[in-house]
């Protein structure tokens, strides 16, 4: 279920898919099937036809894995922390649930981002991982930041947080994740300035900043941020990281995505084998054959 | 084919087809392929740039079944009786046609809920279902009422259809369920106002009448149904049906649909084994392992 | 990755993977996926949030073959011939590209038809084909003729193009197509007129011509040609081919394509086989059972 575009994600899924035998269903609500309503009690009057009440239930008896993707709309932070369409489908389906991307995590892409601190970097304990804001076209949803940053706390890397003021990530998330951190023997710092020493790894990404949310509000403070943290240069030692799609030269520089310590490709190759697991750990209860 | 959206008729055939070891491909004309003509005759300098006559027959070529859905246009009664679009399929195609639900029938829809019948009643003759026209934000096709009007005679059901003045059901299938009703003893009556006592099913279904045909009249005459015909409870000793999708709180209230009377989740999940069904039946002749 | 839609290609192919075990995922970028930017260096602050140098070595790593669609921009006749789609496949993909039809040519068409030669002709050396321009609403590429004329060339046939005055063909496919000719046996002429005596074969196509480039201008060029070029008959003794869709009594009459001397429907299936033949080909060395 594609409430949002994708291209690695669903091609990654579906190659795993196939790989393991598991025939994939692609849907896409509003685009080839009806749009969903998901608020409770509503007379249904509006534009959505159908109620997730009604078509989760009735999809999870056709199939054995329900997989969704959500985005936050970046309206309503409250709203977005709360992740409405993943939790709908998590108390209303019958079957396992992967999230393909919600409002608030993005875990397949998490796993391959671990999985690439593994292959690159052995045990990523102790080791430095600089997550900076970078400058975008337009707001973006902080899943992939807050998933990064909840992972490296876990896994007790040196988490250092790097935004211009007024791009705080989620402070429940930032708490959070300072909690793990300390149970693994990490750290998670904020800083409003750039400054790469000492990185073993650089990941850039752009978001909104929670304090200021709004899709308007974030859209100015987008745009009047400075391209000054478009990310030109990576140090010696260190690898650079982004989840894709990236706009080059607005984002990060060509040289740097192009360069030797780019690990962008292997990162998004991990895509399909940490797929691969999560079918098999998901599936693995259900008669699966390895399961 | 879907000319029209889908999500369960979609699902339940693609899962059908996964367990039965059928490679489905899915086409939507007009969004990834391109929009077709079915006139005969015509100069094509419109916007449909391939006419069925030559895309039918090639499809056909490649595949052991076609596949077809498309909608009542309610603009044409003349038309919309003709089923123009399922019968270009049924003459041009050398393979077998699965109806998807057509301008006129949705005979998946109707082989479930047969199902259900089947399932709750045991024997369903002269067991007593009620057709409720509901209220909707818009005129709806008939191919559902039809197909369950048509069957429940066929199965030797009392069929009771109630409707305000001027939603009436197209009336020659309505007088084609008479004389299947004659010849399975079961009977159909017609009634302008809701009576649910006695019922052992109530199916719920809002429609645009066939007097007064045509999107814009009966856009209106909907608009002006009393909203005392949505349905807001089902009394003792019946079951609830609709095929969704369902407005919920405009057609049918939530109490009724999250109620111990409702049916509709046995109805739905029927969809995927009846599918399964129809496809063992269709494919049987052409050297299928069970067939 | 379909850029443009498709009928035949899309479920010829598909339905070609199914019956050699192959799993086909379907992307539609700007559609189903993010747009893409195909140029190098450019700073990503319009449409497209994601570019073919990240994405396309991002898919290699996912699947064993990657087949694409990308017509004719018809505005720079230079960026055209460059065909700068397909080629950055070619260039950054690490598995096999397939051509699902790019900017200047359709192979998987060329096939089906040269197998049509094959099927009705038995050896095609010395046999004459007329390669006829005809109406359209609007500029074609000429991905479809370029593609005839050079197979039909390299197979020994007489070619014959026949246009009205600037309807040329590039001026480049033409030159290579004689010097195939002269090392098959075959020959090519380019006529302004229509005269399909003596021919084996009608294959009529309509295409922007190629001085006049821009779509602007081929639009007009279009609309301003005699409809006199629509093919209303075909001799005796010759058969008539299109690679459709086609627009019915704009292109050709509908006597022609529902007549005995219409190889169409054939030319139309041979796409099933051919695609097969090219999978075949093109995964036979990397561990394929049969290569």
């Amino acid at each position: 279920m594609f409430l949002n575009p994708s291209l690695r994600t669903r091609t990654s899924l579906e190659a795993a898919c196939a790989l393991l035998g598991v025939h994939p269903i692609v849907l896409q609500p509003g685009l080839d099937a009806w749009g969903w309503e998901f608020r409770d009690g509503v007379v249904m009057d509006g534009a959505s036809p159908e109620h997730a009440r009604d078509a989760i239930p009735v999809l999870a008896s056709y199939v054995d894995l329900l997989a969704v993707r959500a985005f936050a709309g970046l309206v309503d932070a409250d709203q977005d922390r709360a992740d409405p369409v993943l939790k709908a489908f998590a108390s209303l389906s019958t079957v396992p649930v992967t999230n393909l991307e919600s409002a608030r995590w993005h875990p397949l892409q998490g796993l391959a981002d671990a999985a690439t601190w593994v292959s690159r970097l052995g045990d990523p304990r102790g080791k430095r991982i600089v997550l900076t804001w970078a400058p975008h076209v337009k707001p973006l949803p902080q899943a992939v930041p807050g998933q990064v940053l909840t992972e490296a706390a876990l896994l007790g890397m040196e988490v250092v947080v790097q935004h211009p003021v007024g791009f705080d990530l989620d402070p429940e998330v930032v708490e959070r994740a300072r909690g793990l951190a300390e149970a693994s023997g990490g750290s998670v710092d904020v800083v409003h300035e750039r400054d790469l020493r000492g990185a073993h790894v650089v990941y850039a990404k752009s978001w909104a900043g929670w304090s200021g949310y709004g899709r308007r509000e974030a859209e100015s403070a987008v745009r009047a941020a400075s391209s000054s943290w478009r990310l030109d240069e990576v140090p010696e030692g260190a690898g650079f990281m982004h989840c894709l799609p990236v706009r080059r030269n607005v984002v990060v520089a060509d040289a740097v995505l192009d360069g030797p310590r780019s690990w962008v490709p292997e990162q998004a190759a991990l895509r399909l084998w940490t797929a691969m697991a999560v079918l098999e750990a998901q599936l693995g209860g259900n008669g699966w054959p390895n399961g």
